[in-house]
């Protein structure tokens, strides 16, 4: 019998031919990720568990992203107990402020993950790298401590939901909206501990970035990972960053899928996720009269410069609306360099706009943009719980980076066809 | 008898010939000022003493520009505050983030604040606009709240003391070693509720901006104000911002200064405040070897563009030191624009710099760079007080950009010519 993609990547790093859903098995990792939140609680772990030396300092990644810069005292702690840990141990992949970006925008960026890797994360969002072929998914702290010591991890091979997406995408959908639709499509439960395998047509003209969007968003599902097989775009993409070998999966056409979930894309107009989660999509279309407060481009779903070089289109020439403070985060050091570069930067601040340097930041609440009560924002991130970026009473709608920039120009939800032409 | 500029501007707009010091006076203010941290307490006041309508919509200036973009839930809702305020009441001079910078560099680059203007404003570091030939002063919430209902406020006109800065300047030797010599100099109190007033030839060669600086710190020795005559720098400054007419004021003559102290700057090398009192200064050769983990160059002592020249001088080629953090605030989209265009921004990103939106932020306390135990920071702000930047056991060493940029390079506290050539 085949195995899909994901039963592959486990296959090879447990050292066996077959892997079937169900199975337990204990594989290697290449990459173990934590930040300045999750990395302290693992490092603790990793010493009351008799931890000395790290399994291989070149397969870790510390990354101070959450709280950083410094948010107080508290996150300043946190910062410096990943950075001393990090120095202690000599740790490659430690990315100190201003020299770092949001994790899982930095990494596949630096070609530190690569097609067939299997990375673990002590961070829900670890998903992201699914985009290049790669098993990635979020563990707890104690396992990724584990994996610290260890470089293994121990795994249920999930089954896998097959997403087929054809058809030709409308001007303005981006894969942001391809995402949010299949979970509201599918629940934030529907893939539960499933593998989501996004193929089809449609897939093939969307952007590495739009891609990096779609798996960071399958936890957002339930989903075990979310991963695409490498194309053309990928190896494009990866050729200028890998400085190792990878290994390119594919799912074998006899491999065994639990559902198949077959989506017609030219019914999809840009989406919008309304409160309080993120399975309650509709159109752009149908959302109605929405003023609000404030709107965030950024994160590990949309801080990339793809999102940017988009939201600069719709907003070249406007005016962020008085009512509404426009926040725009690049998710990495790169990025913001890039944008400063193509005149995108000109364009945001032109705009009214605040740019902030790389942070996760409003996303989970943290800082740069904290909503006060019955306050509303539009956002490109990827939660939209109830207090997620503030006060329990103020409301978070998620959208793509072109509809959040249409939205800050218009001071309500808005198309951005309303705005700008594609 | 003759007046000083200070005496002059008091008497101006109390209507009056002649005003002496210890007087106590009614005067007219031509700007009253508050941030999100004062503002709302502020407005508070005005409201419970049955303030219906402020007294010129014009005349006030409201700025969230200590935690925002808002750095958390409660920072969310005195932001809010604010700008409920600035629309009910139709304030002219509300700026919100993206449309904003820190107060004290976003009103005189505005144009808002002009030579012979008497200016109030909840937030001690008022006195910076002294730099322009106007009077300006920190008041308390309640003061500024009389002054937004009734246009007016009261003061005792200090005395004046004179500082005369004559010689020739060393290399690396700005306005911000200047004021801190003069504060090591006079101690914190040394000019307890008196008028500063800051002339000789030094001065003529200092830009706006290193004017700004001196007159920021004014407080830092108690100084009611901090106050110069204004030149062809300052008209020329003027000039390119003014909407409306101003006045220059200049010292009689006969004057009266209650005390005048003399300096050869040329004897001067560029400063240090060590931890914890700005009056802590010493010659930046004399410090000794004293590692660092942050720096933070901003804030509304040292955030503008000439600051930003002057570090991204130093920094230009060089790398940041792996173990230290630099970070970088241009003070008000204005200035980050220019850092774009200048080519200034690429300089600092590609050191390793991060750059913030504008924001009051660390020199506080606030966010963007809070200290962790035992963490030293090298700071281009105004106060090295014990746990000012973080925690109480972290340490702030006041310095100028130039300085603080060779040690960031360093990783120690560094002299600009080590690293430099001016």
């Amino acid at each position: 019998m085949g195995m899909t993609i994901t039963q592959k990547i486990l296959a090879r790093h447990c050292h066996k031919e077959f892997v079937e859903p169900g199975e337990l098995i204990m594989a290697d990792v290449d990459l173990a990720l934590a930040n300045d939140i999750t990395g302290p609680v693992s490092i603790e772990e990793f010493k009351k568990a008799g931890g000395k030396k790290v399994f291989d300092r070149g397969k870790i990644a510390l990354i101070p992203d959450h709280f950083a810069p410094n948010k107080d005292i508290k996150s300043a702690e946190l910062c410096k107990t990943l950075r001393d840990f990090a120095r202690e141990q000599q740790i490659v992949h430690y990315y100190e402020v201003g020299r770092m970006g949001v994790e899982h925008a930095l990494l596949p960026e630096q070609g530190i993950v690569l097609p067939g890797d299997l990375v673990v994360g002590a961070d829900s969002h670890t998903c992201t790298y699914g985009a290049l072929g790669a098993f990635s998914t979020g563990v707890g702290s104690t396992d990724l401590a584990f994996a610290m010591m260890t470089g293994k991890c121990w795994f249920k091979v999930p089954e896998t939901i097959k997403f087929i997406y054809h058809g030709k995408l409308n001007p303005w959908v981006t894969g942001k909206d391809l995402i949010l639709y299949t979970i509201g499509d599918i629940g934030v439960d529907g893939a539960l501990y499933k593998a989501m395998e996004f193929t089809g047509d449609a897939l093939k003209s969307l952007t590495m970035d739009e891609r990096f969007t779609m798996s960071n968003m399958a936890i957002e599902a339930g989903g075990k990972n979310g991963i695409m097989e490498a194309d053309n775009i990928t190896i494009e993409y990866v050729k200028a960053r890998a400085k190792r070998d990878y290994e390119i999966f594919k799912s074998d056409d006899d491999a065994k899928y639990c559902q198949v979930i077959d989506y017609d894309v030219s019914k999809i107009e840009p989406q919008i996720a309304l409160p309080h989660l993120p399975e309650n999509t509709v159109g752009v279309s149908k959302v109605g009269d929405i003023s609000i407060d404030q709107v965030v481009i950024g994160s590990c779903t949309n801080g990339r410069l793809e999102d940017m070089r988009t939201a600069a289109k719709v907003i070249k020439g406007h005016r962020v609306h008085p009512d509404v403070r426009l926040i725009v985060i690049p998710a990495t050091q790169e990025v913001y360099r890039q944008m400063i570069i193509e005149g995108i930067m000109e364009i945001f601040l032109e705009s009214g706009a605040a740019v902030s340097t790389p942070t996760c930041g409003p996303c989970l609440g943290g800082y740069m943009g904290i909503l006060a009560k019955g306050e509303r924002a539009v956002s490109t991130t990827n939660r939209n719980f109830v207090g997620r970026m503030g006060h329990p009473e103020s409301e978070i709608y998620l959208a793509s980076p072109a509809v959040a920039a249409a939205s800050a120009i218009k001071g309500r939800i808005a198309h951005p066809e309303e705005v700008a032409k594609i």
